[in-house]
């Protein structure tokens, strides 16, 4: 494959550099997600088509761009992190479709088109979803501009970030709280691992493949942590005012108990300040003070004025 | 953990001998399997509850059993490979999960008691086969007593064998296929893909933690692909006898177009031979003619004695 990042080596600090180099990155994960999935060669072809109509709906690959952006910040070549970064993006649409399904979120919509059960079949949905994440550490484990031990490690930090505490746990929690109320502490946990810890995972792997020291990999990954926390409870926010043009389904989201259901618009609105302030803190602890942070509080601050 | 295969070092070669290593073997999985799973103190309690349902039913844990003896055949000692044996089990019981749900198979009953999703419910089943799926590639990532090499080679192959050519492609072909009429070589193309595939994986896993050269673990492979195809085929002739005593859930099964439906009774027991001969053969190319063998090829008289 020609390499898709070469060429960025340069950047200058100004707001249109910071735009080109993001639509590269994202440009960039476009194009190798789309080289990585089964094609329609594979059989099924149904199976491989629902695989991208998945991964390849329109999307921000907000994972694959702090893989690719923290690498960047410590030093890599953003290239040796491509299809890790990919491998991200995967796992984060394997478990969109598998919320979707009928016999959990039951929806309809995602991102403004039909969830991928909708569009193909429940079958075809779940082994989709099975296969990416499959396909995502196969993805890790073939990619040989990483060591052995990159990989490795990598391989671990995903089976954590996805598993029994991890992704996994996060939407059964989900599924079974429903009808209890719960705290504020288990509303974080739960909001970390519905989606925060992948986003923690994606953000330590570029930290790791730059061979950042444990220390910077840490802090990585609790601004990630917190700015996870802190997305999510803005999107309840957003949630909570009834944003009608959103492609989501809001119904199911409606009825759970969310912090700021909790603790009330106010309360909650102090609680992303303070996340996002501890999440720009530890990247000052790693040094990380670059494009990573102008994207990801950029994007938030994008979001907000979005609602 | 103490060391649960101690002691093995001396085998004799009479069968009594045989019998001693392959129930010590598989009390080990057993154990080992026991502690690998999320316990009761993990949260949801009811999604860890569903994957040790799942996996610690009882069973023969045949694909274990091919990683162990195919290491100890090759001269490592088998405690190095016991927790990759235990991935495949997990593996397998993810697969049997996903097989055995309403938009599948739909199954009731799986090894005479209740299915995952109808002991638990379907979201809890369908998030225990993931989180199961993803348990076995963190297992081996976590693996200290493998090299960093060898845990990037042998969740290269688990990817394989899972993906978009291996088992989620048998699932969804097997789905999709259902009204076509099915050619012999679509059959085997099948077969292999829906169970072959992983005691491939599983076989090479041992060769490869054993050091065996790369001849010796293709060799091993294709034994095991030969194995599976014999041992499916043979499914296919205890199924088309319809032996009531099965736990299994036959339904679905009779309405699929199998081998033996499509070449007859006489034909496909004759395939069996030529598999079974096969599979011989690459064993005694490989050098590995010592319990490996004796173990496989017992159980699968066993299984013909049983119908």
């Amino acid at each position: 494959m020609p390499c898709p990042l070469r060429g960025t080596a340069r950047y200058g600090k100004g707001m249109e550099d910071d735009s080109a180099v993001i639509e590269q990155f994202r440009a960039a994960v476009d194009r190798r997600l789309a080289d990585l999935l089964p094609d329609r060669t594979a059989r099924p072809a149904r199976l491989a088509e629902a695989a991208r109509y998945a991964v390849l709906s329109p999307g921000k690959r907000f994972r694959p761009m702090l893989t690719l952006l923290t690498a960047r910040e410590f030093g890599a070549e953003p290239l040796t992190a491509l299809d890790a970064a990919c491998a991200f993006e995967m796992v984060h649409a394997a478990s969109l479709i598998l919320d979707d399904l009928p016999s959990m979120d039951d929806a309809a919509l995602r991102r403004g088109r039909a969830t991928t059960h909708r569009e193909f079949d429940e079958a075809t949905a779940i082994l989709a979803a099975v296969g990416l994440l499959n396909q995502a550490f196969g993805v890790i484990a073939a990619d040989e501009r990483l060591t052995d031990a990159a990989r490795a490690a990598l391989l671990r930090r995903l089976s954590d970030s996805v598993g029994f505490e991890g992704l996994v746990s996060g939407q059964a929690l989900d599924l079974n709280d429903r009808d209890h109320v719960r705290t504020p502490d288990d509303i974080d946990l739960l909001n970390h691992r519905k989606t925060g810890v992948l986003m923690v995972a994606a953000a330590e792997a570029g930290a790791l493949i730059a061979g950042a020291p444990p220390a910077s990999v840490d802090a990585v990954g609790e601004f990630a942590r917190r700015l996870g926390l802190a997305f999510q409870i803005q999107d309840d926010l957003i949630d909570a005012a009834v944003i009608a043009e959103s492609g989501k389904d809001l119904g199911k989201d409606a009825a759970m108990t969310t912090l700021v259901t909790a603790l009330g618009p106010q309360e909650a609105a102090a609680a992303v300040g303070a996340h996002l302030a501890a999440a720009g803190a530890a990247l000052s602890e790693a040094g990380a003070t670059g494009l990573l942070a102008r994207y990801a509080f950029g994007l938030f601050e994008a979001r907000k004025a979005a609602a």
